[in-house]
């Protein structure tokens, strides 16, 4: 583009560069584009997220998890996808107020979850901005053709799985907002760094090929996104409240605020993997399970019909006063 | 993400799916990801571009042109590299007070483009922001494998050729700020639609292929962009400056105001191609401009050295007030 910020070549050839060292479709980041080839066989899946200052995080995080949550959440996706990172794309709009060394803890996340997730920088565009601070990750991973894992495929008689435990990034968030005062401050940093920080579950994405039915990442919430499957896939979704997997923090928190249980089956950002299988993939969901040191648990089923319902123990239905809701 | 504004489903299947209905990958973005798989023997080639309002246009522009000013840059992009453009993604951040009737021209432009260039919506992202509009379009092209025009090929004995005229959109520029209020008002016209709407050379782009040694498009301006490739390649440029081709219009404008010169050689948002080649390709590059009914014309050198210079019809060396600037 035509108005770029004083410094931009100096700013990429310093933080960027060495971002994209380790992909060679990258050329240094000094061509105005670049190449991708998925392997013999492969296809790429493709996924994007933006993000604002003051919208989608506080504003006064450190500049590396504001990173590592942008690039986790596309991960996750990827993860929810089946698909093996491979690199992404970075587009950064600052406010001219932003220091260098703002940038360079940012860059330093991205380094340090490049290395974890095995994905590399290959290429963006950095502008300025009157307004706060915007971010767009656009990540790259590759499956063998036609194998994604998507949302359309739940059947009538599937189990409905999810990796990990519900409701702690919701929970997380609160507690930023001033919520639960009174819980015991390891449990508190449990679900702050929860929240701050998700744990993409990409090496369990990628063994749900051939396993899973339909799949996709909780981000919006665990109802809001089981509506998500069963509406696109044309089926009804009823989760069983009382095996919906918590942490021991979580646990701990509903215990001083029983009212905060509608966060963890409506809240968002857990960035946990949700799917669905038939009855006797149910070993080979143990064995992963077990071999990936990963809870899968089986938290519902599938029938024939619309919509998402939620019921106890007992088999009646609760209410889902969050049900389908999107919020921001 | 978890803050969405509320009704971006809505949005989406109203404003965006039509847009992605072409591209059998895009799976209608009901999905939280795209398949992108080139053809047989190619790879994929990627740019991205990220605009703000009131940075990298005016803001009050009408959102068709916003659209296609955006989508257009990218694809100036994949045509320097040779690439034949296959899919896009969207994110775009929106404060709450632009109504649907801005989104709905903004998608019609972008629809319209979509025909005239062969390229179709793959996915994307769509947020609220309190800051100002800010989009960002990454876009795929396809060329067979290892074939992309880079910056770097350029060589001593090559000729610089431009395509179509130069200067035109920082012109265009220049007269929405208010400058050259005495030009003719078929002139002034031309101008802010080079400014507003560039050109992007797909088609000559593709051909170039296994011509040119090196190739960009010119968005900072032509002395900035050749000093690029000049610096990448490890060669000097010289800009022989009365053949740089200049429309009626930019012809019109410098008689006027002379000064204005200065943007013809510094100025950017021309979007045209900017390539070196061998001087026994000049009777290709002839017959290339010819089919193509585009100006194709040599407007100087690369010789052995370092940097970039421009000289007049005799040979002396102008100076160049604005070389290697960034404008913004």
């Amino acid at each position: 583009m035509a108005s770029r910020k004083t410094g931009e070549f100096e700013r990429i050839a310093t933080f960027f560069a060495p971002l994209a060292a380790g992909f060679p479709g990258a050329l240094g980041l000094t061509d105005d584009a670049a190449i991708l080839r998925p392997a013999e066989g492969a296809e790429l899946v493709v996924t994007t997220d933006t993000i604002v200052a003051g919208v989608h995080y506080i504003g006064d995080e450190p500049a590396d998890l504001v990173a590592q949550k942008l690039l986790r959440v596309n991960l996750s996706d990827l993860a929810a996808k089946g698909a093996r990172p491979v690199a992404y794309t970075l587009n950064i709009a600052l406010p001219t107020a932003v220091e260098d060394d703002w940038l360079e803890r940012f860059c330093a996340g991205l380094a340090a979850d490049q290395q974890r997730f095995g994905i590399a920088l290959a290429g963006g565009d950095s502008v300025a901005t009157p307004g706060p601070v915007t971010l767009t990750i656009t990540a790259f991973g590759e499956i063998a053709v036609g194998r994604m894992l998507r949302r359309s495929g739940a059947r009538p008689g599937d189990r409905i799985y999810v990796s990990g435990t519900i409701g702690d990034g919701a929970l997380g968030l609160k507690i930023l907002r001033g919520r639960l005062a009174g819980i015991a401050a390891v449990h508190r940093d449990f679900l702050v760094e929860r929240y701050r920080r998700p744990q993409p579950r990409v090496a369990c994405g990628a063994r749900l090929v051939g396993i899973a039915h339909a799949a996709m990442d909780i981000s919006d919430g665990l109802v809001a996104d089981l509506a998500h499957i069963a509406d696109v896939s044309g089926v009804a979704a009823v989760v069983e409240a009382a095996s919906v997997p918590l942490s021991t923090a979580a646990a701990a928190a509903l215990e001083i605020d029983p009212q905060l249980r509608d966060a963890v089956l409506g809240g968002g950002d857990d960035y946990e993997l949700l799917f669905t299988a038939p009855p006797d993939a149910a070993p080979s969901i143990a064995a992963l399970a077990a071999g990936l040191g990963l809870p899968l648990t089986a938290i519902g089923r599938i029938e024939a019909g619309r919509g998402v319902c939620a019921v106890d123990a007992a088999g009646a239905e609760i209410a889902l006063a969050r049900a389908g809701y999107t919020h921001g």
